[in-house]
């Protein structure tokens, strides 16, 4: 539970916010790198954290990310023409570069003046990189600039990931939090009746991997117990069901700063998932998905089916809006919900972004009443709080200058109910915070 | 004509204003019975002056009213599954009865504190009665709930009614004051030229009762002078037109607190028709409709009418979204209007829908030139203010502990003229005030 | 550039604005003749500068505009049925001429008093005029009202004129300045490589008048160097190009007070073209079009290509919504825009409002960097916001006594460096200032 200010201060992420200054220290996704397919391709508008922007790939394969208004006559940059190394404005054909500068003042007298007016015209200009088929950018001061994140799923081949994106129609903060509470498991996207196995879980890895005894344990223990400790980019987040004799069923998760959440249910072998959550707006939000694998390249029948919306990834039409979406009740079958499903609700990923918009656009975190397994939500509020008002104080948030704290995993593991987190983390990852390292899997 | 104060008095209806109190102290159609077919059966979304509600039916057929935010993270108990005798939120599993008590909170531990925690948690409820195939609540006061109104239509047996709902797009003051303004039937709800009858009235009751006579009388005389008297539960409003002779040709509402109305057509042996406005926020509202014949069963023939858009009743989509609404202009047909009809828009219900719409949203009563022929809103909207101001200073309506003083009926009568409303009553219904008697039709 | 304050005051246009006043000392277009085809034909809505009214053809093909909700109960009078030389109400039949007098109340007993209630029941009702296939209202006061402005349009036989609307998504202002902004030919609707002439030209004119060397001064030159002189009706508005040898190719356009412009392509002998921008809101406006030949009939093959939107003339549904539009981004073919055309948008209506729209629904004229191109709208603004300050200082617009002033004409014409405007306008339309001239074509 929040006080009404604090919700405010968690939610709220425009340019004048303490969040949003918090975010800005960070990159943040703001496009697929397809969206940008192709040098000198057709411009394309942004809008992040309640900023409107364009967006254009230049004939040097640079990413511009500019505002939108020409500062001529404030026609909009985005009907321009994105020609030789600057977007043209279709009204007067004023140019711009990648970095906001002028290139050509069409209607203007090349005489003794014209340099200098020129030099002054200045579009806003954010810095941008493209890692793992995503163009991140920084809109923060350029002072405080620091390198990407060193996400593994960055840095694998691409053959071995698959990347997509998903808008959800609710706060960035809610949407968040559902990735990090791992306890709804138990419910929101368990089968009813005998069928245990069906439609929750990765049908191929089940074969593989015993899946059927995590859907057991997940289904018999709806009181998973949390621990968190924090690292450099964020917290680990273990939440420990009772498996089978004495053993404990870890599932551990991992929030990295600002905004992106590891998921906790693979095994060694198996593939990685990850979430980043980008607000668009205070009311809605762009979700980047990947899924990765440190081994092997995806098969064709994989991405199959994380393209027609598997694990966190949406079954969405051609602008990224998930087809089972709030305006339709996400097709919602009461009588799929009555007799084989929690919900009546297909994917797992709709079933996430339908528990999460219902909260409302905004969640009320001024009536909650929270418990044990909700640990892992408090902490996360509690360390974005704790930096968002620092850095009102002055004290930049150190994960922004630690990229390599970036490169961990999330996933699941069983261990004897006598090992700490810590122990259970180093079996597992041979790290005790996840750190990626040589001979895991 | 209202002063703005008196014009907001009248139409606001959220829990913190007078009118809004006043509701709160009758019982008001939340959905029809048929919303909620059976136990267990999904839950639906309520929307009732201003206030969002989540209604479902249990196992035991018992109909919760409830808020729909589970207060463990605020999820919304629409999406949750109506299992035995509860609602389980779809997020965490944590499962609420018809009290809004909380039977279980599935994320907590059971411990020492867990039953003293779960007592104290408790969703807002209210209580609900079923009757005349309609869901009922009460949003007021528990120490002030009375009664059901004993309303005639809910007494006979199903086979002697039909119950529909239908979307009002404007404010439910406005809506109301079209069914008790029975001046308009010489204008809105006439046809042009020779072929009287066509369209505005029921046909086969026509044959039977010399409808056309009806017609004509009220076409020759759009001053009908109005009596009305007060009585337990409202008014009862008479409007005399000049008939054949020395006659009058009466036509008897009746308004009952806080926002029925019962129709003035009906003859003995004919049906009889009641309209119950209630808001959903104060610039829409759903109105009930209900037709019954206290003597016998409607036939089929009756049924697929009114199914279809007869009298009160509109042609309605399967959302009770009228098919001819204001989105559309009504599908008016200006040929129609020149030649044939008044409005040039088809059925009764959708004429009055039309012209209460145009009113506004919500009607500006400031500018109003009211005469004689509108004693009837007048007085409706003097007892609605009075009865607000007074239970604002401590004084409750007495129409809302008089549950008995709804069994009454409206219709139509032919008198000589030498003869005053009361005693018109009595003889067309046995009683001055319309009080249901026996051997009356 | 403007400062905020000027910004609100140039295109805020509701009746308490001082550019409201403004306007509402001249006649402005509110329908086509079209939308009232004949006497006693249905009612329309009308949005003008935010007032929302009601017209209607009266049997004596007068038109009414007047205020929309019926002085009895509200209703509103576009559902009225629209009789003998009055619109009846469709609720009680209250009727009213178009003089905006009560004819007769219906419900009101014609008792002593009942002539006095009847003369003091008066509706809100702005004179009327139809001239060039228009319905012209005037929103101001009665004792400053003048004579339409004798605009050519107006005065050739219907044979020689075509008039058309098109909905435009943004203040009526910056609508305006783009019509004024002649520099902008260019860039916005030129094409791209070789194929120059096509899509951006009358292409009929063109074969007759040498239309490929226009095309391609334009082209050469986007630095038209500006003179801008007043007269009676507005700014006549000179804008010169590098043509061949000594010569400098002109287009002459003409604002007229408060909201037309007059294009500046026309030769001797061609088409001239005209719009008009009227307010609905502050953040749309109907746009007014027409072309005329004084000297001939208007060719079927033209009048086919203007239907189908051509020039000023757009391809619009039949609510006269263009097709292409805010809400489809005007229906971008990028791939055009890369290899055929500046903005790969179909239409040069459709590419103005293309741009327009494009600087927000109010554009934001405290960013701009204007220059020597800029002149034109830099002296309409100055000229609007003077008279609007002006008339608020209690002293009337010049132009609105002078109806004579607006029969000018606009267009295009070859001339010597060495001649100055007015010499260049003598020239071309027999005077300085452009006024319709015996011999000039």
């Amino acid at each position: 539970m929040l006080n009404a200010a604090d919700n405010e201060l968690l939610t709220r992420t425009g340019a004048a916010t303490p969040m949003g200054q918090l975010f800005r220290r960070f990159w943040v996704p703001v496009l697929l790198s397809q969206q940008l397919p192709e040098p000198d391709c057709p411009p394309v508008r942004v809008k992040v954290m309640g900023e409107d922007l364009v967006a254009f790939r230049d004939s040097k394969n640079r990413i511009g990310l500019i505002e939108p208004h020409c500062p001529h006559r404030g026609a909009n940059l985005f009907f321009g023409r994105n020609e030789e190394c600057g977007i043209r404005c279709a009204f007067h054909g004023w140019k711009f570069d990648v970095f906001g500068e002028c290139l050509e003042m069409t209607t203007m007298p090349r005489n003794d003046g014209y340099e200098k007016a020129r030099a002054r015209i200045r579009l806003k200009a954010y810095p941008t990189r493209e890692a793992g088929e995503i163009i991140w950018a920084y809109l923060g001061p350029t002072e405080t600039m620091t390198e990407l994140p060193a996400m593994e799923f960055m840095r694998v081949p691409p053959s071995h990931r698959f990347v997509s994106k998903k808008l959800q129609q609710c706060n960035w903060a809610q949407a968040c939090e559902g990735a990090l509470d791992t306890a709804h498991f138990t419910f929101l996207h368990m089968s009813i009746g005998e069928d245990d196995a069906h439609g929750v879980m990765n049908k191929s890895e089940a074969a593989a991997s015993g899946d059927k005894d995590r859907v057991r344990w997940m289904r018999n223990d709806g009181m998973p117990r949390f621990t968190i400790s924090e690292h450099d980019a964020g917290l680990v987040m273990g939440a420990a069901r009772t498996a089978d004799g004495d053993d404990l069923y870890w599932r551990i998760s991992q929030f990295l700063m600002p905004n992106h959440a590891l998921a906790p249910s693979t095994f060694p072998g198996e593939n990685y998932h990850g979430q980043t959550f980008v607000p668009i707006n205070d009311e809605a939000c762009w979700i980047y998905c990947y899924t990765w694998n440190p081994d092997r390249p995806l098969t064709n029948a994989e991405r199959e089916r994380f393209h027609a919306g598997h694990t966190i990834h949406a079954s969405v039409d051609e602008n990224w809006v998930p087809i089972r979406n709030r305006n339709n009740d996400y097709l919602i079958d009461r009588v799929e919900q009555k007799y084989r499903s929690f919900t009546g609700i297909k994917g797992v990923s709709e079933q996430d972004a339908c528990i999460q918009d219902s909260q409302g656009f905004i969640a009320d975190r001024t009536r909650e009443h929270l418990g044990p397994t909700d640990l892992g939500i408090v902490r996360f509020r509690r360390l974005m709080l704790e930096s968002a008002r620092s850095l009102a104080d002055g004290q930049a948030p150190r994960a922004a200058s630690k990229p390599d704290g970036y490169l961990v995993r999330a996933g699941g593991t069983v261990a004897h109910s006598s090992q700490p987190l810590d122990q259970v983390m180093t079996a597992r990852f041979g790290d005790p915070v996840g750190i990626v390292r040589e001979g895991y899997r």
